[in-house]
């Protein structure tokens, strides 16, 4: 877990107030400004070809390469909501940049909760006025309006010599490679250019949240934002930007795998021995997605046959009588057969640790995913009633 | 449910017996045995890569088209058992041929249970010949005997003009497409081929047990044998053969979801309007696989979200704002959007209908699955316990 930092690199300023979206009355409604003096941003979003109103609206706006405000809301993901709902987020857009004196064009929104409602308009559009007047040089009010089923709020911070990368993130269930519904604003002081920017936020989803598999499932609205102001002017060559960039979304990437809904284990596959990072990620995901492992983890039972009987799934080269599979470091399958006795592993701890070797080339992945509890269950058969 | 047939076809016998591998002292080793005329057989294995040492044996047996018994044991699945576990699945096999005065070579063997773990032989070999003394012309005791996790034993069967089809299938677990853990043993009195028996299981399982997934894992030891006898002395045309092999795997099927571990809803994803059946199917089984989907239906919340969801994540047809879906007979989406109140579904039943209308072309394809519940959960934590 990082603490969180006292402030936000220059130039950013939050807020999160109660929009009264959510049932429980917690708030609902957050904002990002940028005061710049550059106004850049790239961002990456769902590859579900079923996608959010507000993902289509942002999708436009961060084209150019320009993006003043975001405003996020919990309580509605506005999918599957038709022409109403892209008029909801334009709509929203407008009412953002009336308020802070921008453009429409470049105000970001991002939605989520559930899918398949109208958003109350009346009460999204009340709450941008207390929002802009409750903007502040700190993320955590920020942080705490995008959760869902989240239990905490999700920061974390870079701090490079003069400059810095924070970031939010929310998402804990629907957690799938290409993304999730997560969605993560990162906002940086350090000077740079939007094709810098866009390269260093590609680069770093890469390995980070697109690693991570929860459950298996894509969401219709997820986004990840990168915005930067320039405002400590210090220019930030590319390689080190990236650096802080990535180092930043794994920190993200990791409290959402430990934050995930109903989750008991956290679990690295680690695939090592691949003829490409393509088998090695295949590899991986299909161990990730495989419930009868991911209940056994669970129950503390270190069934490695369910994890060969995942890996045989897939195309990825390899010889299924050279496999090696460890399990918090005991090695319990040896050449596709029989290993040490399976009693010898704990799997007591949160995390956990599982080896697959392929023996079949030189490169690794490593894949980030959780147990199938009771409590997954409990949360999402009970998630919108 | 289909009523257990008092009399197996011509030809046929079988027994059930206990070896002592389950702890629970249920039977456990059943024999089916073709005494002919005929001995012709085909078989599907699962496509998994990582298989186990009965079904490597059993390919080999069963690719000159003959098979005189099949030996099928619950209590171990007998995979990732390396070179011993071949010489074991070969030696049952010399152990059943001595017995009823046969090859090896033509004798199947068949395990299920937990991969990983060799099967304790002397157990095994003692119970063959008790069971060769048990066979009778009737098919319940070993229906039963191959049963793991399923709560009571699946037959059924299809009468001709003077022939029919039976069969027996075991699997409650690791459903999925190209077969489970699903041992399926049918047999026919009609006089055929090896090559017309053959094509009439390839057209029966590819619309049956390949379109069903229980839960997305897809084991290492799946099995699905057709034999005749000849005995009824019947010649039967191939499309009245193939008719009555896929009635006979439609009913096992269903009862193979109806039984599905943990299970409280049957769900049937029925896709329209796809461009191709493999869009249907690829389309379905997103759905099938839809770990937030399969909750709802266990709340009983008709959260077609969810659906939409997975269909996006496909490569298949279609414009996202031409999708419908229907739940138990309720249009909750229509063109992308919001349709029908969703309180107006009732999921109470057990099993539920969803349609998904792609609107990108004629082909139709069904796929069967169930619901992700606490006692799937808690079957899968301590299955191997």
């Amino acid at each position: 877990m990082t603490e969180i930092p006292s402030s936000l690199p220059a130039g950013f300023r939050t807020a999160g107030v109660t929009a009264g979206l959510k049932p429980s009355g917690k708030s609902d409604l957050a904002l990002v400004v940028n005061d710049g003096p550059d106004h850049h941003a790239a961002a990456v979003f769902t590859s579900n070809r079923v996608v959010a109103a507000p993902v289509v609206w942002s999708r436009r706006v961060v084209s150019d390469g320009r993006v003043d405000a975001v405003v996020l809301n919990s309580g509605g993901a506005n999918a599957c909501t038709g022409h109403q709902g892209f008029q909801d987020s334009h709509r929203t857009a407008e009412e953002v940049a009336s308020t802070l004196g921008v453009s429409a064009a470049d105000v970001i929104v991002c939605s989520t909760g559930l899918i398949g409602e109208l958003l109350p308009m009346d009460k999204v559009l009340a709450a941008v006025g207390p929002a802009a007047a409750a903007l502040e040089v700190t993320g955590h009010a920020a942080a705490e309006a995008i959760l869902t089923t989240d239990t905490h709020a999700k920061t974390a911070a870079h701090t490079g010599d003069g400059w810095s990368v924070w970031g939010m993130a929310k998402g804990a269930g629907m957690l799938a490679p290409s993304l999730a519904t997560m969605l993560v604003v990162l906002v940086t002081d350090a000077a740079t250019d939007v094709t810098t920017l866009d390269e260093a936020l590609r680069s770093a989803t890469l390995t980070t949240f697109d690693r991570v598999d929860s459950d298996g499932c894509q969401s219709t609205n997820d986004t990840v934002l990168l915005m930067s102001s320039g405002a400590s002017g210090i220019a930030v060559e590319a390689p080190v930007l990236t650096q802080a960039v990535t180092a930043v979304c794994a920190d993200l990437a990791h409290q959402l795998v430990a934050d995930a809904e109903g989750a008991a284990h956290d679990i690295a596959i680690e695939v090592r021995g691949a003829a490409s990072v393509d088998d090695a990620l295949e590899v991986g995901r299909s161990v990730a997605r495989n419930n009868l492992f991911k209940c056994a983890i669970f129950g503390a039972d270190p069934n490695w046959g369910r994890v060969l009987a995942a890996v045989g799934t897939t195309r990825a080269a390899f010889d299924p009588d050279a496999l090696d599979v460890a399990m918090n470091g005991v090695q319990v399958c040896r050449a596709g057969g029989v290993g040490e006795d399976r009693s010898l592993v704990d799997l007591s701890g949160r995390e956990v640790h599982v080896l697959v070797d392929l023996h079949a080339g030189p490169e690794v992945a490593t894949v980030w995913t959780n147990d199938l509890t009771h409590d997954y269950v409990h949360e999402n058969s009970a998630y919108s009633t």
